[in-house]
């Protein structure tokens, strides 16, 4: 196999499905060297002001104008496509536009409505953007590895068919990084994606695609997946919304994922993200959950989706940095005088705040970097060999975390046996010091420069205690007047020391969001997203957030 | 090490403890070839009538007249005890007997509810034997390994913390066979248990001794573990009750058990015994869970305990048997004659029946057999060789269903995989076909012969299909005049052969009780405890249960 010549079939894939007449001219485009392109839709003229403000709409918001007949299904999934064609010329986030079929869809639903007064059901009309690992009957899907890229699923991921089940219209999929296991998003199929917020930086990764998706807007909602921060980080990174769920609450059957099986140890998770609020990914879980997948997909909890109000009497804690590695001003829990301004003013809202001194984060860490790749990831690179393709530096970054050699069945359940008492003995601790959230930064820092992005843990641990974990914009960007160096800092090792030689000043990542990570309780997504939506409020400044509960 | 002293430990721990006081003479025990000694606490006169009817009644039954005054807990622990010291003379069931320590609870129970008129739980008072390797404070914990014979974990068991909040009160530990893995029970620390209904039969494995504890009625209610049939075999074999339920429903930590760590591919699973009602199976599942175990060990899926009434629409498959091997006349759910009766019985109260066609009970053998021993067997032989014990021949029988190999990590992974689709597959056939539950066989006959129990693929199929099962007496028990061995029977294959072989002719089994198992959907415990109860009392002749519901 010559590698080229498998990756072609992706670029052509992706090449032949653009819808053309939405692409900006190229004297329209911005100069390569403009970093922040978000603002590309209004200022090029390209979209009406209609399409901009469908655009800015959340799903929640659609839905309801769609009920209430002021938007029609096809207007909307229009106004999204030609944005998302925007963005794709500008970040390279799509690896396939679903285009005619989102279209036929939509006016089937329009339709409906017209012939019933019904809408088909809470995400009627409501376009999602999908990564490309989320299998769709019919077309290819690679899981960014070429030797994949002819391989052709024969039904639609079951998550899938839940939200089409419940309206929802798929017009575009989007990129991945090779092996999936990067907080970046380069491939040797349809290369790199980079940020809308500026363009020198990553997305993030896995999800990458999808963070240059809500980031950029083309999709209200978008699917992600986390093993180690891939939902998070792209979200983060790209200003947005991203939820990790508890594993066992999302249907995974249809995901691509490489390896040899089932790696039950250190599950990956499916869960939303979303462009415009916390209550998006609410109603994207609610509407998943509802239908009951554990009665398909037998591995899932049977536990429903509550409809919770947040707890009034709450307490946060506020994890400052991991105590392994202290995030660079601009990252630590958003810039770190913001952070203190956060805490202010989450008390004079009325909310118990605590620092949350971290548990054994290394520990932690140790567990989860072994569970990765137990063989060694040589399932992985056996893929790799198959279609000959380079192996990207990120990916090597990835499978050194893993020990070299393959781990016997006696370590792999040793490994288990020690995650099970650390979740028992954090959820203890959170218990014992009476936090119900951990308020924490989502990584060393912003969106990283591309291929930089080493730092896992501020993600990964939630993954190896499988708490639920939100991820929401702080509002705030990386301000080169606010967050120059802190010279005076002395690296307390190595890892720190690697991270912080990164910040070389706020120039390097100018304009890049700032996102706050909201940690909860094994099992209590319900209550974590109600209480995110609450803490992202009083962060933005709202009045009165807690009294009017 | 030289393991004939290790051993002699727990032979001194086990006769230290045994209350002298109630031994029964010499003179007054039943001859050596008596096969079926259960009415010997009757006859012997050992027993007063009170004691006779106290250890007849269930712990529902007990609780109510405890609650009444009728009962103090002092009478009725002492009651049991005094049962469980002629069940350890004529079975070989206790590994230790903690009589002072449950009077003095018992006395303290009386006083609280002397003081207070209220008991102090659902469980008060209710005497519960306990398989050895469920761990308690300071006792030592052995797991049927000579090596371990002077463990002591320093903590009770989870699942006992939460009996004992509810007034349970534990006299006695019950034995278990090497490796923990025979559906039989015999080990070279205290030796070997035999069956109170005919004593050359096996009571079952590995919870051995509580199948004799619960068959000689030594309790109304024990606790077993089951990771292949373990609580089943041996609720079936001695004419009780067991439940296995879903995986992640009852806390595991604090059992012990051989090997490197958590092997989450087949996960044990800790439930019921009971001599006396399915109720009781239910009252302590309800116990557990509504104390809401998964807030300390956070594996448990945080499904509550639902209360449910039985389903009067329900569907009940009858799977005659396996489709690999057919069991002899007698283990054909129970004797075939009555099997099809039953069929009649359920019909006629309004049931639907109908035929279970087994699904591939091959492919799920498979891959449970080769998941029970992904290392070869090599922690629990070096286990073995850690005290130069010999190894016993059904211990090398259950190793061997694994391949002699350590499995690697991808081959592990796949075997999870199919697990996986197995499970939804099943599911699904079983929502096709309209079928809430199955009624099948329990064992490939009634009690094997000591040292014969071979043929695991009747319970092990719901572990690897992770059902819950409830195993209940049909009433009946082999009868030399009615189960006369098939002779035209032509097997079909290796193991319907052997298993065949060992159906000489009913004198071998006589006596036996027939147990019954009732199946239902993944995560369905309560209704399947439900339905259970109902269907027992049809099969017992009761009239019109269906429509006093």
């Amino acid at each position: 196999m010559v590698w080229q010549s498998q990756a072609q079939k992706a670029k052509d894939i992706l090449h032949a499905s653009i819808p053309t007449q939405w692409l900006a001219p190229a004297h329209l485009l911005p100069p390569a060297h403009q970093k922040d392109v978000t603002d590309f839709p209004r200022t090029s003229g390209l979209l009406t002001d209609r399409e901009l403000s469908i655009t800015d709409m959340s799903a929640t918001a659609l839905v309801s104008g769609m009920a209430a007949g002021l938007l029609t299904a096809e207007e909307v999934v229009v106004a999204f496509l030609k944005r998302a064609v925007l963005a794709h010329q500008l970040t390279n986030f799509a690896t396939e536009f679903m285009a005619d079929k989102a279209i036929a869809r939509a006016k089937e639903l329009d339709a409906y409505r017209k012939k019933t007064g019904k809408l088909v059901g809470p995400l009627h009309g409501v376009p999602i953007s999908v990564k490309e690992h989320i299998e769709i009957a019919g077309l290819t899907c690679n899981a960014g590895f070429v030797a994949w890229a002819g391989e052709i699923p024969d039904k639609d991921a079951l998550l899938l068919q839940y939200l089409a089940n419940a309206g929802a219209v798929f017009h575009v999929r989007t990129n991945q990084p090779q092996s999936l296991m990067h907080l970046c998003c380069n491939n040797n199929l349809t290369g790199q994606t980079v940020n809308p917020f500026n363009r020198t930086l990553t997305p993030g990764g896995s999800s990458g695609g999808e963070g240059a998706s809500m980031g950029f807007k083309c999709a209200p909602l978008g699917i992600g997946t986390d093993i180690g921060g891939s939902i998070r980080a792209p979200a983060a990174f790209c200003g947005a919304y991203g939820f990790r769920p508890t594993i066992h609450r999302n249907p995974c059957t249809g995901l691509k994922i490489p390896g040899s099986g089932n790696n039950e140890s250190i599950p990956g998770v499916v869960g939303p993200m979303a462009s415009q609020s916390v209550e998006d990914l609410e109603l994207f879980q609610r509407v998943v959950i509802d239908q009951e997948p554990w009665d398909e997909e037998t591995s899932l909890a049977p536990v429903p989706w509550k409809r919770v109000v947040p707890n009034r009497n709450m307490t946060i804690g506020i994890m400052w940095d991991d105590g392994l590695f202290s995030p660079p001003p601009y990252g630590r829990c958003e810039r770190l005088a913001l952070t203190r301004d956060a805490k202010a003013k989450l008390q004079a809202a009325g909310i118990k705040v605590v620092d949350w001194e971290p548990y054994r984060h290394d520990h932690g860490w140790d567990i989860v970097s072994n569970l990765y790749f137990p063989d060694a990831a040589a399932g992985q690179r056996a893929l790799l060999d198959q279609s000959g393709e380079p192996t990207l530096p990120l990916t090597e970054w990835a499978y050194s975390y893993s020990r070299s050699t393959p781990l016997t069945i006696p370590e792999n359940h040793m490994l288990n046996q020690q995650r099970d008492v650390y979740r028992d003995e954090y959820h203890a601790l959170m218990k014992t010091r009476g936090v119900d959230f951990i308020l924490c930064p989502t990584y060393a820092g912003v969106a990283a420069v591309l291929g930089e992005s080493h730092y896992w843990n501020y993600t990964a641990i939630w993954n190896i205690l499988d708490h639920p974990a939100v991820v929401f914009p702080s509002g705030l960007v990386v301000d080169t007047a606010l967050d120059a160096a802190d010279e005076r800092y002395v690296p307390r090792g190595e890892v720190d020391a690697r991270e912080w030689k990164k910040y070389t000043g706020p120039e390097r990542y100018e304009g890049a969001p700032i996102g706050l990570q909201f940690v909860g309780k094994h099992f209590k997504d319900e209550e974590t997203l109600a209480a995110a939506a609450v803490v992202e409020r009083i962060l933005k400044g709202e009045d009165d957030v807690m009294s009017k509960l």
